[in-house]
């Protein structure tokens, strides 16, 4: 139980709770609980929705209270969208997952409630969680689907998790050439535009740092050194061949 | 122009891009471009899924081309979930937006694409992007599909430009109660366990203490230290007057 549970509480369509299973699946979370699904369970709707995450919906666990399916949890959030006058802390998703897995690192379990689709949480049941979780939205377009909502807490979940990883950090797959053959680059760049008297004269100093300048930004790697001198000679090359 | 331009590229379904719309006004965006869509703009099929937010489609933009939709702007992200053999900086959503919040608060346009919901971007749009976005996803179940993948990038932007900002953050109205309140309703509680006997004559100090420790991690207001001064003077008068 070292994952964050999330529990849905009386969810009312089978696509939508497809569609959680699906998001937790994108970021490494299994664990679902149901509180009295209204159209009960399991429900043929969820399964096309939740794009191959059957493994969630397979698991699910099924409650008739809130306070049953909370009931062997340590620490609890409930997500509300509006102030419900109660004394607890308010967390945005990013805290609330850090606070999470300090807890669940210690053993604890740690759940969260997703209220109904129309209605959300009962403040009944807000009152049997620990802390609040709200979401950092615009006043003026407030309203998340269920689904969006365990998305965006799941997210925040599987950085912390995994410290941020991607699937790939593309970039530099060699490191920058050696600063010789950098060197020796500009001496063959600045020859070239010799040749071709591209420098004003009183200019010259000045304009052969700024491109060096532009060089140097990008940190090229050799075989970038290479493409770009192979580039530079067709250049002077293919020139000089269609001199008369 | 101070916040990210959305640019769908070649978006299919007129429900996709009102999803879209909705996730954008979730979270503060509303220059939204669109490069061909595929059935034709606009479309009805957007505006209920919008679900309010149609003035970001009514503000949409149209391009033929990328290049066309991005020519404006000084820097584009492009978000792809596989590596696309390019050296090209790739950053998780959120360092993406601390680049986009730095750029734009220098005065420059900064586009973020996205692409078609089956087959995302082809390599050459790719290739006229200066950076790439992907998502810190579980590589087994790797997919978000249009209005997700949006939403992310939007949620994280929306977070750097409030600091977080909660649409409210409950807990505290009222700050902790004066220490002499606190001190003055231990002596009561104490002298009222007294009174029935409760502690052991050897472990009253340790039971005292550990008593006070509950209560000090209360941090009770005013207000609670009333109401749980009542609540135990109800339980011993009760029981005072219940005696035969």
């Amino acid at each position: 139980m070292n994952r964050p549970i999330i529990i849905l509480v009386e969810p009312q369509l089978a696509e939508n709770i497809g569609m959680v299973a699906r998001a937790m699946a994108n970021f490494g979370l299994s664990e679902l609980r149901l509180v009295s699904p209204r159209n009960g369970w399991p429900k043929k709707g969820a399964h096309s929705a939740a794009s191959g995450a059957t493994h969630v919906l397979e698991g699910a666990k099924l409650y008739d209270t809130v306070r049953e399916a909370i009931a062997d949890l340590n620490f609890v959030f409930a997500t509300t969208a509006r102030e419900r006058g109660q004394m607890k802390r308010v967390f945005a998703p990013e805290p609330a997952m850090k606070e999470a897995q300090q807890r669940l690192g210690t053993g604890q379990g740690v759940g969260i409630l997703f209220g109904r689709e129309r209605t959300g949480l009962e403040n009944d049941e807000v009152s049997l969680a620990d802390a609040i979780i709200t979401f950092p939205v615009d006043p003026k377009f407030s309203s998340l689907n269920l689904a969006q909502a365990v998305l965006l807490v799941s997210y925040e979940w599987y950085k912390l998790a995994t410290g941020g990883a991607l699937p790939f950090d593309g970039g530099r797959q060699s490191p920058p050439a050696p600063r010789e053959m950098v060197t020796s680059f500009f001496d063959y760049i600045e020859a070239e535009l010799d040749a071709v008297n591209f420098y004003p004269e009183d200019k010259k100093p000045t304009m052969t740092r700024n491109m060096r300048d532009i060089f140097h930004r990008l940190e090229m790697t050799e075989q970038e050194v290479r493409t770009l001198r192979g580039a530079i000679r067709a250049l002077a090359e293919g020139r000089r061949l269609r001199k008369p």
